[in-house]
């Protein structure tokens, strides 16, 4: 018998590739689906994809009473709104996975990069940081998941066997990235315009994009020296609609490394991982593609001194509504790779 | 227990696809890839988005013998190839499935639009037209199967409704298309370069495409009245990767059409078919994305008294390898839809 | 001494390509812009691209005493505004040139093509449809232009030399065409978006896009004959910037057409344009790219017996602001190249 | 009296540019052009922009007799031409122009770096590095230039104002820059397939790329201190036809560095560079669109100690031909911005 799920803010992309992967999902059904402007239209207007999935079905308003008693609840919301209505959500539901920043940082960190107090700081204890691949124990041990931002995802991963092994200093780490366009949501606004996207690379961000404070925590996590990590995070948007690549610079912080040996680490560190694969070559978005799967590589320059990881996802799947199964897939106990896959579309 | 099935010039787009598509079907098992050029090369180096599905394979030389005792072996080789290996394979294995335009037209047809002889006229006859909402059952009475192009699947799904009701005249049908640029193969061409098709749309193959050839004979297929079927075909390369849209135009010979009975129809006539889905809105390629749906709809012009029909494919799946794979399944006895997804990757 | 110019709605694109070809023309210096929402924004903020050309430079709020004595200005305007702005700013300026919808049509037309009638049809006559190749006596005898749609252009330039010579019917013409996004301007709107448009071709406006109009005007206005000129226009929207491509079918009105003939004829027929190019090849939006070229070539198909004819233009330059340009140029009494180029930026 | 200039290599991309640049310039003419494959084609069958600026014009074999006498010729030629060509060349027109690697760096980096040793020693003396920006005074020494590659010129620009001014250390700066295709060139290569850069990231050249010289000779010639310059670049392909843009991170040398006063000197850095635009935004590419305009910003972050300098322009203008221009002006005596505009094509 499936479990059953309720998808909130169904007509984001987020939402929608929430609705397409559990479309396939062996032990989870969609029994609920909610938008706000878009209430009340038919899901197949605005995703005819998912027409021959959810016929008929249409995105009704959110109402906390709606979803009492469903297993799982997805949250794809903009930043702030998952703090608004988690609390009168989360004793009426099994789990709660927000795929929102709300519940990812400690409220310190969250005050300090948002600008303002967290609205629910009783909660945030409730949640863990579902990146199963360096939180799997805690996700395991929680109600409820915020699963983590797109880029973190690309950045850690490509990242984590480095600091996991203390081979590389855990400050001046260079994390400069780029994004497709989805990446911005479906919302409206000047930048995400085709014309304004389309044959350019868009720096933006600069110094103090707030996916930096989850690259941080995360590597944080798996460095077990004194300092804190500290990192630059440099994103970019470029004319694709999906995709994260992560190109990251760090200094050594052992003599005598060499890519060989460092590539046979990250394959034994991500040996067991179903999701992560280690390649030769440098990893390309589109081998992701619609895919949960996390491509990294890593390179030692002996000439300059400097180690050089790269990662590369799916910013909607891995870096969002893929990883948020992968969530749920753990706290309802489920095999983790249910209803994922890690092969990509490609070309 | 799955059936063995093999991949001849798997290193194109259409066996890279075929390869996806089968490492998800639940009844097929892939245990021999080929390749010609590519021939040692792994799987993976060339496709990492198929690294975790065949790991460490590799393609090898084709070799007729190492293809004996399969249940299904596909072609996906460029056009004139399949003629020239079939005769030495058809006995070797349980059932061929073509992608190559070698065994779709009758003899004099393929000497008329291809310019030269066909070198295995006593084979066509084995093979069925493979677009099984029109041939169901002639492929269901074939052993092997030859899969249509991606311009005829989406420009005759679109029409055959009309002619198949006798609504529009068979002459003095115009069909429109464009295509994304897969559709060339992963074969080196100027046209193909991105700068080249990047930013701009190409009209090519003016008046004489030899898909017109497949439009016509499908269309016949259907349409009960004397005069044989007349198309003028115009492909469009656009800068995108996957995709056709076809939009055809026609004339009516009956009198009182209109839009709601058009549709109406529409949604009878494929009431039964798993991948043809029938929209009120006009169909766009994005929403049938790596998934094996056809999207169609239909209008009627009072003003100028036209009627307008449209559909929308993935060129590498319903319009080359999932399509394959449908009719793979029609002659293995499997059900029609095992391996294959009518859901699309939106955005 | 040159000539004092205002860009009025200069924060959209075809203002902004206004800015960009104004900023090269040696006769013409734009001396006031003004925007409505982005008022009091530099123009290098919104164009860096201009920085170069128009440093320090803000929008203004629209004010008509402040265009007061200018030589020529230019509207570039959401549909309806130019005929509020017009009655108060006409008899204050030298010169009006529309790039909108608002004084294409005559009276009628205008109020069923658009559904409302029109607000200053006094002043129609005032205005000369602004496509010099079809309407230079009228645009030398006016005061005022109104410059023609981007598809209206693309689809005219085409099938002009058919009509003008008698050689094709005047009904049962199909004008099936594709624009660039920016054809939608800088406005937001879901279907303008990246993630939207990117990777995918979206049929829209079926039976009814108001373009019709404009097309049927211009060629009633070469055709001699009995009939108006009916035809069906179909437009997608195709994953690129910029650029239109007119796919044009039509019916034989005489015996013994050819190709050849045909190519021969067109040449003729616009040997002496500066903008207009007659190719042997199927034209290519990319090789008009920022240029005010039209390319067009034409085949007949004896086959099915219909003509075809093709044209391609940049949509924002001959499709907007360079026609507009080269409008100003005529009723300026400059040379009608001046500051436009026929050379396109390829790749 | 126009000079007389031939384009060696000119139906490749940086060939069309130039003779697309070159149609504008009003004191060079193009009167030979030649090419390899592509002799004996028309201009306009490869680029049918250039239809109206050469008319009847076809390729020529190379023949270095028919190009005797001219006052400037340029060699857009694949790597290791030039070198080649140039002996025999060199004494029979007034200037060499060329746009490949051979002459941009002595003898031992040039051994290095592409693994041969250079077969044209004797003449490197004779060319300067042609960034105007940074050689100004070489060039003008010169009788023949070698235009610098399209990421040093990204990365030099963006990054000269601080080692200029001894404001960042000279080892540990990294660049990490991204390409639009068609930097690649026309040539047939499968990396440079629509289908496969279309939708993806694409790293290349780890750790070694041959750019890295140049980049590093060019900021050497602006650094005055004892430690030569070291940097470690990492090229990305994404999915646009044009465009370059360099982040690029350096560590300081000094105290007290803000974001503020690194603007203001980058702005008086760069005051008297007719073709440099100092932004406070970041640069993106398409501002620079067929310009030969590169755009800069710069900040320091006081969080991890970073200056991020960042520079985006044109590969095939300022990274090529337009640059190639610049030069030619300089070595000819003419207004070095002529024929070349700071004006990008947006959107």
């Amino acid at each position: 018998m499936a479990y059953r799920a309720g998808v909130v803010g169904a007509s984001g992309y987020t939402g929608a590739e929430l609705l397409r992967l559990l479309a396939g999902h062996p032990d989870v059904e969609v029994v609920h689906v909610t938008a706000a402007a878009n209430a009340g239209a038919a899901v197949e207007r605005l995703y005819p994809s998912l027409a021959a999935a959810y016929p008929g079905r249409t995105y009704e308003e959110y109402a906390p009473g709606d979803l009492a008693g469903l297993d799982v609840v997805f949250l794809a919301l903009p930043h702030g709104e998952s703090q608004r209505l988690v609390p009168d959500l989360v004793d009426r539901v099994g789990h709660v996975v927000d795929l929102g920043a709300d519940f990812r940082l400690p409220a310190p960190a969250y005050e300090r990069w948002y600008g303002s107090p967290h609205q629910a700081t009783d909660l945030l204890d409730a949640f863990a940081f579902g990146l199963p691949e360096l939180f799997r124990d805690e996700v395991n041990r929680s109600n409820h998941v915020a699963a983590p931002g797109c880029y973190p995802t690309a950045a850690t991963l490509a990242l984590a066997p480095l600091l996991a092994a203390g081979l590389v200093e855990p400050t001046g780490i260079v994390v400069n990235a780029m994004s497709g366009v989805s990446g911005r949501g479906r919302g409206l606004s000047t930048p995400s315009l085709f014309s304004e996207a389309d044959g350019t690379v868009t720096p933006y961000g600069l110094l103090n994009h707030r996916h930096t404070a989850e690259i941080e925590l995360a590597l944080d996590h798996v460095w077990a020296g004194d300092h804190a990590v500290q990192v630059l995070f440099t994103p970019h948007l470029v004319p694709m609609t999906r995709g994260i690549l992560a190109t990251c610079y760090a200094r050594p912080a052992v003599d005598g490394l060499d890519t060989a040996t460092l590539l046979a680490r990250y394959r034994e560190h991500y040996a067991a991982e179903p999701f992560v694969i280690v390649l030769d070559d440098p990893p390309t978005t589109k081998a992701t593609f619609a895919s949960n799967a996390a491509h990294v590589t890593v390179r030692f320059d002996p000439r300059t001194g400097t180690v050089l990881a790269l990662g590369a996802i799916d910013n909607l799947v891995k870096g969002a509504s893929g990883q948020a199964v992968q969530g749920a897939n753990l706290v309802l106990g489920l095999p983790e790779t249910a209803g994922l896959s890690s092969v990509g579309v490609q070309p």
